[in-house]
Order: C-alpha cells, then structure tokens, then sequence
C-alpha cells in the first residue's frame, strides 16, 4: 500500500460528541445564542475535527507549492514563466504578500518546489520537484498518473513532517505562472461545468485573452478526457503538481485530525482533488476567503465550505488562508475564553437567569 | 461655539496626494495590480486619512459604548433591560466576546456608560451619562435635542482622550438592550424606507415579535415625524444615548485623521447620525463586517463603505470592528512591507522587468 493509500485510510468522521460540547458551551456564553454566526460553527466544526470539546490553536504553517504549467506556451497568463522561480527567492527573503500576512497573524511560511520548471537553489527551500513543471495540458495529459500520485505524495509528506513537528493548523497556498487555466480545468472536469462558467482572467486578462484561455481548457479538456470521478486522472490530464501538492497537504491534515485551510481558487482545486480522493475530507478544511476568480465559489459550494472574508482577493500564495488562520484562532478563543451566563451573572432570555 | 460644532469645522477632506503615492506604490509590488482587492483599496484610504503615503498602526482602541431604551416597556427584546448593566461588569471582568475578540488583535477596550438605566459602580468604568435611559419613543421623544447633542459630545469626549493617550486607530461598539430598534428607526428616518426594510430580529425575535417591532417603529415614526436631514433631531426622536456617543466618536475619529471602524447595525445606525452631522465623516469610516440585521446593509451602502467581513454575526459590542481591526493592519502591512517588482528582481506582466 502506498503512502497516499495509508493516509486516505486514516481519514475518519469528525467527532460528533465533541462537537455537541462545543455547541452546548456555545450556547451558554453571554451572547445570543447564534450571534457570533460563523465564528461559532467554525470553533464547531474545529472541535469535531480535533476531538476536543475546547481545542486549543497552536503552531500555524502555511505551505506554499510552486510548479510551472507547460499550457503557458498558449499565451493563457500575462506574466511570463520564470516569475515563479522569482518568486521563490521573494518568498525566501520575506518580500511576498504572503510573508506580511504571515507574520501578522504569527504563522509560519514553508516554501515548496515541486515542480518549478528550472531548478532553483535557495537557503530555505524545500524541494520535491517530481518534474521540471507540466505538460502542455491543450496537447495531451499535464503529466502521467504516476506523477499525479507522487505529487500528492510529496504534499502528504510535507505535511507530516510539519504536523509531526508541532505544526496545529495547516494552509496550502499556491505559485505557479498559468495555475488557474489548470484550476479551471479541473473545476470543469470535476463539476461538469462548461469551462467559460469556471474560468476567470487569472492576473488580469483582458477578453481576448479570456476568450482564449477558455478555448485552451476547452481544448485540454476535449483532448484528455478526465474522468470525473478519477480525482487522480483529472489531476493528471489536465492538473498541476502544485495542486497535487496542495491535494496531499489537505489529505494529511483531515488523516492527522487537524483543521487546514483552503485559500483561493488554485488551494479551492487542489481540495477537490482531496475531496475527490476522500469525501471525508472536507469535513476538515476550513474555507477562509471567496476569490474573485468565479470558479472559486463553484468549488466552496461542491465542498460544503463557507468563506468569511469577501476581500476581491485574487493573488494566491496562501494569502486568504492567513488571513483565515486569525478568524478561526478568534472561534477557538471565544469557545473557550468566554464567560458563561452562570458565570457572569448575566440573565438570559426572558428574565431567566442562565 | 459647542464641542460639536469645534469638532465638525475641524473635519477636512482626505489627503489625496497621500492616496496618490499609495495607490502608486500598490502598483509596484510583486503581485498584479488589484490582486489584493480590499486589502489594497484600505491602505490606499488610510493613506488619505491619515495623510502619509505609507501609514504604520499603531495603538487600537474599541470604545463600547453603553445605555438604555425606554421602548424596551413595548417587548421589542427577548433579554430584560437589566443585561445592559449585567454586561457592563461582564465586560470589565474581560468575559465578554468584545473582551476576547479585542485581546486576540491586541486592542485594548473602553466601556463608557452614556445612559444605563440604573447606577454602575465598577472599576474601569467611564462615566459619561446623559439621562438614565431614553424615553419610549412609540410615545414621544427618546430625549431631548440638548441630550441628543450631549450625548454626541460625551463620544467625542471620550474618543479624544484617547486620540490624545496615543490611539492611532478607534472603534465604535455598543450595549444596549432594545437597542437594534432605535437603529431600525433611524435607518427608515434617514433613509427614507419603511421600517419593515431596515428591521430584523435582533436577539432571536421570532414572526409574532417581529411584527411586534415594526409596529413599534413606525408609531414611534409617526408620533415623532423625525426630519430626516436634522440628524440631531432624529437621533433625539427616535434614537439612543450610544447611538448618538457612537456618532461622537466617529466625528472625533474624522477631526483626529485617524480611521475608525464601523462595527454591526447599532454602530452603523451611529455612523449615520455623524454622516448627517458632517458629509465627509465617511471617509474617516473604514467598514468591518456585514451584520445579519438586514438595515445593515441599508447604512452601509448609503456610506459607501464595504464590508469584508461576512460571519453572520449580530452581536455588536464592537466584535466585528475588532476583527476589522486586524484587517486594517495587514493591509497597512502589506503597504509597507512587501517587495517592490523591481527589489525582488521578479518580471512584470509580459516580461518588462518591473
């Protein structure tokens, strides 16, 4: 049995008895019941995930996966390649927008190559490249299956080396020049959606460029023929290795029982991978922003997931998902760092003391 | 001359050249122009607030704002008037969720009694009362013109010790029992709506007390025939001692060139009566969340604010601002601490070296 089949057998049911404690508690705080809306179920569903009736937020890391498309020679991005191994470096030297958010809301940034198109070296740097980026999906697959698995694989064993060294929340974020024409793929393929529902114009296209990129996935899609519910063959026709990726990071979490968020469109792909590679794993993942990107809400709706933060983010990078972080420590402390009704002395509905 | 005048001639437009140079240098940071949506359109408004191209944050201060209503006597809550004054020593213990929230990005909390219907004594307690609760505003006046201006000025009063003790940035919470029905009131003053637009359920009212409230509402409109362009006069018809303290510290805010933060329906019903007050007050108003109470979103667009926060929350007491408030400062952050294209070495769109 493989890696990716061990942990996908770890993955079980969230726990319903401690979430019953945490919205019994819920209910006895010194607030209406239900006022803080999506701040409770999240401290909810985090104390179904945990196991805990009262679970404390530790250490946070958001897991940036970076891979080249080859669909980028059909002109679907504005930027050119090599801006993915630039930003590494950014990444590196704390420049990104994904580093300020980082450090603002105290989490921790690991970078991950696993399929940048030229081989960068950088202090920090981890790399698990399964190949120097894909294929152009619009001529045949992305990459071949075995490379879809390894590149789950390579997430699933990033993950576990964080959660193995304390990490207590996970995010998959993104980079990767052309991602969003394979994210929109994969949306197509997997909701059996027309491409032009799901697509969007990524860093800034403009109609035309619009108009091709849906031809490109129109194209990729006619050629490979991803079979819906073979989330492998979906990732490897028309796919990335960073979505791959962010499919692993997502796995290991719900198989390790700790909460992970999902960021923008190319984080929201990879967790319908996962999704499709386990239904059990979106009872563990936490949305955090809606993307401007309109396949982003097509995937949050297939996956049961509710964003908060309506920001017209489009950047990736994990950048939503730290913003995300910070709300769901706010669910957890107001769990259990609020005074009950009793405790207060404060009356309840209708002169009833609580 | 009064205070409220002093502070309204003190409030200017915001400092476009500052907004200028932050919008421009959005525009060099490496990620594509807009990527950051809401985040960017901040620090670009802070910018003009505050009057420097790259604003850093510093102190934060949630002033929640506390009284009574005298339309409680009409059932218009489920929760007895006496909780307004229960909560305040629930809030100087530290146990209530704006306690929490405030502790988790690191804001500090002022709680001012402007009109609690009984006498608080409790350390840490801002004594600033103007009348002990409002009369009930379904048979006359909620108070006085000479209240509705004091209570606006005990606000200002209050938001400028603060400003003065080094607060860089503020927010306007709230406390009050039946308080989501004088917000209703103003709403369908100002707005010129029928109150069944702007009224919701506030603590958990179900069909029958619903229709109880907007029957309220529109006798107390009717009574008191409110002139919708005299925002004192509404406020002393139909509004409520926090209400007008909020607006206080809004107009304060503005005079300061400091951001405040709009929280829920009572905050906003606050945000309006200073809008009314002095036209520019909105551009000093930085939007938190988006309140289940649907006039919510009535005062939100008619002050051009956005919200991006959306929880489903309806609690008040400043709990969304507070989260707004970690918002602001990530986009501030980003402002100032992210790479430039051309320190980070990463190529612009279609390969021009940024």
């Amino acid at each position: 049995m493989g890696r990716l089949e061990e942990t996908l057998k770890r993955i079980g049911e969230p726990d319903g008895a401690a979430m019953g404690q945490a919205r019994a508690r819920q209910d006895q705080l010194t607030k209406p019941p239900g006022a803080l809306g999506a701040l409770e179920e999240i401290s909810i569903k985090v104390a179904g995930i945990a196991g805990e009736a009262m679970p404390r937020p530790g250490r946070k890391v958001v897991l940036v996966m970076a891979a080249d498309h080859g669909v980028t020679a059909q002109g679907v991005s504005l930027y050119p390649r090599d801006v993915t191994a630039q930003m590494l470096h950014n990444f590196l030297a704390g420049g990104a927008a994904i580093n300020v958010l980082a450090r603002h809301v105290g989490a921790e940034v690991r970078v991950v190559d696993v399929g940048v198109a030229v081989d960068v070296e950088a202090e920090g740097l981890t790399v698990r490249k399964v190949r120097h980026g894909t294929a152009d999906m619009s001529e045949g697959p992305a990459m071949s299956r075995e490379e879809a698995r390894a590149c789950v694989e390579a997430g699933i064993a990033v993950a576990e080396e964080e959660l193995e060294a304390g990490a207590w929340m996970l995010a998959a974020g993104d980079m990767g020049i052309g991602n969003t024409t394979a994210a929109s793929a994969i949306t197509a393929a997997m909701a059996g959606m027309d491409p032009r529902e799901v697509t969007g114009r990524g860093t800034g296209l403009d109609d035309e460029g619009l108009e091709r990129k849906v031809g490109v996935i129109r194209r990729a899609l006619e050629v490979n023929r991803p079979h819906p519910s073979d989330a492998l063959d979906v990732l490897a026709k028309v796919g990335g290795l960073e979505i791959g990726a962010i499919a692993g990071v997502m796995l290991a979490a719900a198989a390790a029982r700790r909460p992970v968020l999902v960021d923008g469109f190319i984080s929201g792909a990879g967790a319908l991978i996962a999704a499709g590679l386990h239904p059990l794993a979106p009872h563990f993942m936490l949305a955090s922003h809606l993307s401007v990107e309109r396949g982003h809400a097509v995937i949050l709706e297939r996956l049961g997931l509710h964003p908060i933060i309506r920001a017209n983010m489009r950047l990736g990078e994990g950048t939503g998902a730290a913003l995300g972080f910070s709300l769901v420590e706010a669910a957890l402390k107001i769990l259990s760092e609020m005074a009950t009704f009793a405790e207060a002395g404060v009356s309840g509905p209708e002169g009833e003391q609580g």
